[in-house]
């Protein structure tokens, strides 16, 4: 079943589109079949300029339809499209999304504040697809015809991707996360170079509890009104590696009851995901993949899987101490950031919950 | 209670002396109070070449009191040093390792090779120096004069220093880690920089094993003959980082009873280790050094602690899964190679288990 | 004027296939418009072994269609495709390339052997097309029907790239080139991650002569039997550093006649190259592209310009000892290596002096 | 001759000691045998915190003797010290270095502002120490009792502590520098690592203009109001790459008179500098070391010589369009910037231009 595109090409709009994943959201969306970059907004101190003349781009060539856009201030008076992303920061974004969906329009967020909220969904359509029913729910309780549609942080979406399956098969109960984060995680210009050259940072600052959490609300279950948290212990540690691009993820998983590592192999090889997301734009071949070298996945080498959007596991192997153990790695920016907007929206679309009327 | 020094210093020679580990020893050994340098020894290829002539100088300057010595082969027919440092690989360890010991001389191994036989001792210092018991199990059950000390692989050093006052405290029952190796660990010309310039390898070979038993085994109890190994079930995560020094260890620690962070951070603070291991020459201050700082210890920053023989440990925190949370890093070629080689010989000298009649 | 491609795609080799200039021409053949990858040719080592069991790929992932390829030995009696791609070490291209061309066959060379050689070109199809007709001296003195063409050393090429436009307008006199080469260059394993995290190494064996000379064979004059060496003095220095790939190349040039920094920005802006050198399958829309931005090339963010065949110039600016300097920077395993011979492969085929009769 | 220390430790100041620069005075101040931290002033912004609240510590560990000291304003009412070290920004360098030389104090400053104001001695003792009797010329000139003695761009030094025996022996007449420079010199946090890991930067703003004057500037002779510049055209290229501390410069040299890379060689190697800047307590065993390893110098390997204080010189050849190519290396925020100021000073107090009366 391939996925109806609109009749012609959504106005959309990026709000803190000179920072680092405001590019990020540029690049995906500057040839997008489906959404027409219409409008690009940031803080006050940017707004006016052309979007040359506001952004310090950090990637390799700017697309040439932005440079001359005029960036607008981050006022749904002023930015008109119905369909809208957002790559605030946490600071700000908290404020401005809420003013967006009262003013109805639909905001696709990467920002923290909303995700864990009861009647926001977190969303990662290969896997929840139908959190986004809570939509119906935030616009009953808050009264508005907008809405609300949040992506996980990073790290947790590659978790995600590699247990999904996994739970799905088997129910987790208890799972240790511990992670490699690239330095673009943390934005531009972010991590100092005299932070990160030849070194590890055993810390990141809110992101443990972040994985801790928000993994049990993408694996937790639908039910009328809310997500009911997946039953799940979980403990994460976060560390920051000298990495360009792509989080890595070691994990080891207890199912409560025994399950080999070659059943969760199968069972990892055979997934595929909601039908729905499939053939999305910016849906990869496959979403998740397995890969037999016994050194992979790594960053420099995986990253670009799927152009950014496949997440590929590795290493899957008895673990001593609970089931099994294995690792996953992704591109931050791409799958666990922009990317996954994009695609939470091509959703939206094509499943008739935004777009034209 | 100071150790006494030996009444004048030993000849001591370097097994394997002109690869990484190799190289290690001799910087640490070139002007050591107790130890004179006496003899070095390497492969066939190296043997009959001045140490200049056979070695590629990894760091710095080589020491100049070495570059004219004669290079010797691994043959204790050659080598006449009591005492008897191995940086030999695995592969040909097993072999020379034993015939210096049966020609009765006392080898301290930095090798895997019989890191987990019954009646060898695998020690650092301040945690089990009574291990060094069993070298009378050895002599009497192998039939020779000299023996085999162990040191542990380099990552175990790390996690058992950051372990073994909280073990003691309140007995361990599970553990997960997961580690950041530094490239040096792999010895030279070891990981090659395509493999790890912006790159992460989740793969060690056979590193999560080693650690999986050789923790349980320096946590261990010597009872007359043997080791018995401590009843803690592990789980652990390797991973190569491009990092030259430094092994950080992220750990997950259960004890059964709950323990808080504050009770587990009070213990690691107080913690001296064995008086025995204090102020010899290879003695830091400070064996196990707590870190308030956020975001350490980090490789760059912390690694030349106490001269690379400080393990520092930081983020002790609760941890929603098992009891706490740590993260645990040192100098990987010193005090978890060369160095804890080095201090576990001058601990057999001032204890009189080795050395002059 | 488009080139003629071929009826139909013509069977090619690639001698020394598993090592790292090997697996870039793979990358680049495997779906290649022209070519045909048939035969896959390495040591003997390896010959008799699939290519999935003979090599350890480097980059992301083994193209599917030479898994299963049978490696063959550098045997002209074996290897039958009429155009061979050299990628071996120059300890034994010499002997190679030549039985290779004394059977007939098209040599397309990336070794250092015979690039000095005055009957054999040394070519970049944009700069210097015309010295292929160097291969007609080079089969009538050698007495072969087969023949030997060369490109350059990869800091050569992204040098030449930048000068030719210069040379052409104005004449060049003397030169001052420093370069900053990514680790690829050196093959792999090539350089250890302990000589180059966080270091610069100031030194490549034999790199500064081949600058020194190359250049001035690919901007010399072909006169009828021979190239006039380019009366240029060059003064290199090589530098390995830190990068994956890409190298830059700071140079100081001189015209004799005093030249300023506008005219030959606007000669470097309006160069287009040889004709015959166009929309060939791997000429990219750009042979040099110039940069306005003050902190660019940049090997991270400009190395892939062009599917890697772009050499990306910038910071074109006065010289207060010279007339002009600036910085080159360009892939040095695509353009550099194996993207070049490709390309001379592409040109002689485009204009009838190599493919079927 | 010994230089004779001060009866007790002079009291002295560190102005913007919450900066990289800063942190390094601490450093080396912490415990030096002739002064005494006295004072550290920073911003308005961390005036009146201590100085473990008030600095983000870069390094390993915070000297204890300064966690507890007040922080100042940058106000010569407040900050008493007769000697004041400036490691402040050349944004506010200018306005408060004035007012402590016109309060009585000597400055000795690490910032650009003053460097070649013809009346400012730019100082390396070993080289110009003569250069400081412009202090009087100073004095006179301007009206005040104090001073201002500065150091030269990090690139600058390492350049001129290579090339001043040459100068001295043959007379430099052009100069091509080409630098590959750490990201401390850019302070903190200073390049973002996603502008570095795995990068070249071809660009560093203003270095190249500094680099081609002020090496003029300490290389010229004094007469008796001023410096003549000495007369070399000078060409640089300023590169920023991934090392965390040390300047490698590339330097082409030409004597206007042929001079041979063995007299060269024979030059660097007797040099011992002027006799007044040796046995200070920050002067190295030897300012210049000559490397015979054909790939030294190297950040890594090199940048600890004396203390951060030597300068490595390596690679001396012949040059086919200069005389004499070489490569210069050392540690830009020790030899380059902090511990240079602290050895003018040294040399200040020793020649009694500075100190108790």
């Amino acid at each position: 079943m391939t996925p109806t595109p609109p009749r012609e090409r959504l106005p959309v709009a990026v709000l803190g589109a000179t920072g680092a994943v405001g590019q990020t959201f540029i690049r995906l969306l500057a040839d997008h079949p489906w959404f027409r970059l219409a409008e690009l907004a940031a803080s006050e101190r940017s707004a006016g300029k052309t979007y040359a003349q506001a952004a310090r781009w950090i990637g390799d060539a700017m697309p040439e339809q932005v440079r001359g856009i005029t960036v607008l201030p981050c006022d749904p008076a002023q930015v008109k499209s119905p369909l809208v992303f957002s790559a605030l920061d946490s600071s700000v974004a908290g404020e401005v999304e809420l003013a967006f969906a009262r003013a109805g329009r639909l905001v696709l967020s990467n920002a923290k504040n909303f995700r864990m909220d009861d009647d926001v969904p977190l969303v990662i359509p290969e896997v929840n697809a139908d959190h986004l029913g809570l939509l119906e729910v935030q616009r009953a309780k808050r009264g508005w015809s907008g809405g609300i549609v949040t992506n996980a942080n990073c790290a947790s979406i590659m978790a995600v991707m590699a247990l999904a399956p996994l739970h799905e098969a088997f129910g987790i109960s208890r799972l240790f996360v511990a992670t490699m984060q690239a330095v673009s995680g943390a934005g531009y210009p972010g991590v100092p170079s005299l932070d990160i050259l030849g070194n590890v940072i055993p810390f990141i600052k809110d992101e443990e509890p972040k994985i801790e959490t928000e993994i049990r609300k993408m694996l937790g279950r639908r039910s009328d009104t809310r997500i009911d948290l997946a039953d799940i212990r979980i403990s994460a540690h976060a560390n920051r590696v000298a990495v360009e691009n792509g989080h890595t993820v070691c994990m080891s998983v207890d199912f409560g009851t025994h399950v080999g590592a070659d059943a969760a192999l199968e069972v990892l090889r055979e997934w595929r995901g909601e039908a729905s997301a499939r053939d999305l734009p910016s849906s990869p071949a496959r979403a998740l993949v397995v890969t037999d070298d016994a050194d992979r996945p790594q960053p420099r080498r995986d990253v670009d899987a799927g152009r950014g959007m496949t997440v590929t596991v590795g290493r899957v192997r008895a673990d001593p101490l609970f089931d099994v153990k294995l690792v996953a790695m992704g591109h931050n920016t791409i799958r666990g950031a922009a990317g996954a907007s994009v695609l939470n929206a091509e959703l939206l679309v094509s499943t008739g919950q935004a777009g034209p009327a």
